[in-house]
């Protein structure tokens, strides 16, 4: 049963349930952590990896990716440079309203292009917006394939595929790098907690 | 600081991060209450006086509405029925992201078409759709009139007004009608809580 309002552990007592009010309750600060790298490069992977180590610090945490985004919000768009941005536009509004409703939303998409990074960075307030560059050759995300896609595209199958026949314009000032053709799962996951840590994302003195 | 993981008041140990666990986690159920009516009926009022109580209650909420959808996810968005079902839509799928993250969604829009909130009410997984029409008479609502709308309606000034130059239907089969010109915001917010109460969604068990 959720927890009776005249219950002792309230320290929120009047005024609209804000920003600062959910912070304040949550126990730890809001923000995006921004993955972006190409396609097998580990975003999905490192995002669970991630959140489930938030989870255990019992962080307020949200995933978006491909899986509940691209069939649910953006079914409507498809993978030409005007969808990419309008889809990567939406996200970044969307992983705002979960910063702002005082989660630590992880974002897990491809977003090849520098500039709708930038503008999911600016759209984010109330928070820090964090973007996480899974680094990773080519060769080695071609390698891995885990979803057949760059054979496809190697094939013609698939137009536009970002790494063979789209861009990817590697972030110049990632807040964190993480070299997953260097660094399995666990250690990169730490990095980026690590830097959680360090930027006391984790607690809330000092908003 | 948000708590250690090696702490005691760990249940959650191992597997994915997903809703049931952030529901055991959150001690309530996820849900989307979805407000209804014309614009000045009380939809927002009436979403962030059930909000401040389910705070107090220690849930996970946020409230969806025009300020920080119109002007951010649907900016690009008017008025036509084409784009209020467009708009409609994204803030469905939208809902019910957050419930999938274990919040209870509030949702503020008039929402004028039956078949657009179907839509909705589709959409929603993984936790309970509560339509609450916020029922009122165009004429108290007129007298109302809290932002001047319905007076630039009448002179013209805004094309497809709900209710004066554009159709609002009601719905038919509201989990929850509230008639907020015979009663006053805390007795209609307590009638929304009492509900979600006799339904268990303030509680884990029974999921």
């Amino acid at each position: 049963m959720a927890q009776d309002p005249k219950s002792k552990n309230i320290t929120w007592s009047d005024g609209d349930v804000n920003h600062a009010a959910r912070v304040q309750r949550n126990g730890h600060k809001a923000a995006i952590l921004w993955f972006t790298g190409l396609s097998g490069s580990g975003k999905s992977t490192l995002a669970m990896a991630v959140e489930k180590e938030l989870f255990l610090r019992r962080c307020h945490t949200y995933i978006l990716d491909g899986d509940n985004v691209r069939f649910g919000l953006n079914r409507d768009l498809g993978f030409s440079p005007e969808d990419r941005t309008e889809n990567i536009r939406r996200i970044g509004e969307v992983a705002n309203l979960m910063m702002d409703s005082g989660t630590i939303c992880l974002t897990a998409f491809i977003s090849p292009y520098r500039v709708d990074r930038q503008g999911s960075r600016e759209i984010a307030k109330n928070g820090s917006f964090i973007e996480v560059f899974t680094k990773c050759s080519l060769e080695e995300c071609e390698r891995r394939d885990p979803k057949g896609l760059y054979k496809k595209a190697r094939a013609g199958e698939i137009p536009q595929f970002t790494g063979i026949s789209a861009p990817y314009e590697e972030p110049e000032n990632a807040e964190i790098v993480v070299e997953t053709d260097k660094f399995n799962v666990e250690e990169c996951a730490q990095q980026v907690v690590d830097y959680l840590i360090e930027q006391k994302i984790l607690e809330v003195n000092g908003i």
